[in-house]
């Protein structure tokens, strides 16, 4: 008995399913971080950690995992042979290695043409017409991922030492961040000076709290978020098509933030990324009667 | 015989200034960086290495520095205690640590009122007006520091990756940093990733050049750079105030690019953050005649 095994990794954690031939999911499972730009080993140790608890689930024996055939989707997979450099070292029959973003446009859109932004501590976009996708963005938020929640924390911190400078105006919310900040802005320097994307995420909830009180900074950085995703959806949505889906943690947030042109073509995912992961498993590596039905 | 120190630190280098008790300067050297917020041991060493250069260059034994008087200005002096830690491990007989801003507003304006920017790598803002030295900025690239060197640098590798994947124009500027990086957004990303201030920096030179040429892109960046300025100086100077001085590696590249209500107030600063250590010796460490010369 072969099996297929999907994977969803990334900076935040790891997630698996092990499946039947056709799809059919038989167990999941997750362990840690599987950032492969920033720590290969312990991401490939991740992977085999959510492999193996997938299996356990399942009530499949460990003996199983080598004959598995597995498509991986990890944030970096594209940057510097990263993904290339993994699959070698992985014990499964056959692994195909993608970004994050193939599979969560897979799981989101099914198999249909349509365009996914995934909005998190980054954002990514990814479209699809026929057999050509695409991506753009996605190039981490210290030069890129604008829009992104690690680009919101940062600017409000930016804007908090601008208003205790009197360079912009101040509002409840820079009031709000200077206060837990102990009214001091070296503390903001020192908490931006040791920040992972992560860290500057965690202040993005706030900003769209107030946004939603009318806080004039908040709504300044959430405006133009959502206009700096605009620009990105201009670039490469192509005009005719009709589906469009915000995903990721903050993709829900932004929905009601784009122009009614967007918002018409809103659609909720049909899945998440790991099932994504599962229906490239299919597509890839289930006999030829499977790939026919799938398309 | 006892004698003056003057020392101005900071990430790119350390100088130093021995002079007698009228604040005449006898002699100069310098050393490597003295950054005091990422290396304190390195500092401290780079600023003796420096005093000791001073002395040897003005011929006066190294037997004379335990006696000194010495004023430092150095960047992140007033962070976290930083420059009281430092003051507590220095061999002189006295030292004030002081901010690298508050030597060179002494330099470029001597005992007058008026306000200083200093604008390199980062932009600090700083004004007096009689006793009431006011200090605005300088609070890092990473979350301020806006219209510095490392901002326009860092500015300019997002819009050319903006402009890689179309969701803004083109220019002759974008063309140009994309091909330096070899047409590869992700040489790009990983010049950011481990990219120091001083290095995103390195990119600003060329940001002006093409702004000379009105490169539509490097207009953009210089123009919102010196908006920025502005924003500070609208928030620091006092309306009243006549005297401006733009010192620091980009200070007179912005003249040229201020509002004619600034580029009225502008004047050439008097003399180097190092003169103004030493003048601040003067003033604090030498014999009360001498003090009540200089105010």
């Amino acid at each position: 008995m072969r099996y297929l095994l999907g994977i969803d990794g990334g900076g935040t954690g790891c997630r698996a399913a092990v499946a039947d031939m056709t799809g059919r999911v038989l167990g999941t499972g997750k362990s840690g971080s599987a950032n492969i730009m920033t720590d290969m080993e312990n991401a490939r140790l991740n992977i085999l950690g959510a492999a193996n608890a997938a299996f356990a689930d399942a009530g499949i024996d460990a003996s199983a995992i080598p004959a598995a055939a597995a498509v991986l989707g990890l944030a970096g997979a594209m940057v510097g042979g990263n993904g290339e450099k993994l699959r070698a070292t992985l014990p499964f029959q056959q692994s195909l290695v993608t970004s994050d973003g193939t599979i969560a446009l897979q799981g989101a859109l099914g198999d249909t043409d349509g365009t996914v932004v995934i909005i998190g501590t980054g954002t990514l976009f990814v479209t699809r017409q026929g057999d050509d996708i695409r991506f753009a963005g996605g190039w981490g938020f210290k030069v890129g991922d604008l829009g992104g929640g690690a680009r919101i924390g940062r600017d409000l911190l930016e804007e908090a030492l601008l208003a205790h400078d009197r360079f912009h105006p101040s509002s409840p919310l820079t009031d709000a961040v200077l206060h837990r900040f102990e009214n001091n802005p070296h503390r903001i320097v020192e908490f931006a000076h040791a920040a992972r994307p992560s860290d500057f995420g965690t202040l993005t909830p706030l900003v769209f709290e107030y946004a939603a009180h009318d806080d004039a900074v908040a709504l300044a950085i959430v405006n133009r978020a959502a206009a700096q995703i605009e620009e990105g959806l201009d670039a490469i949505m192509p005009p005719g098509q009709e589906r469009l889906s915000l995903i990721g943690g903050l993709g829900a947030l932004f929905e009601q933030r784009l122009s009614p042109r967007y918002r018409a073509k809103l659609q909720k995912p049909l899945h998440d990324a790991l099932t994504g992961a599962v229906q490239l498993a299919v597509k890839n590596f289930a006999p030829v009667r499977k790939e026919a039905v799938h398309g």
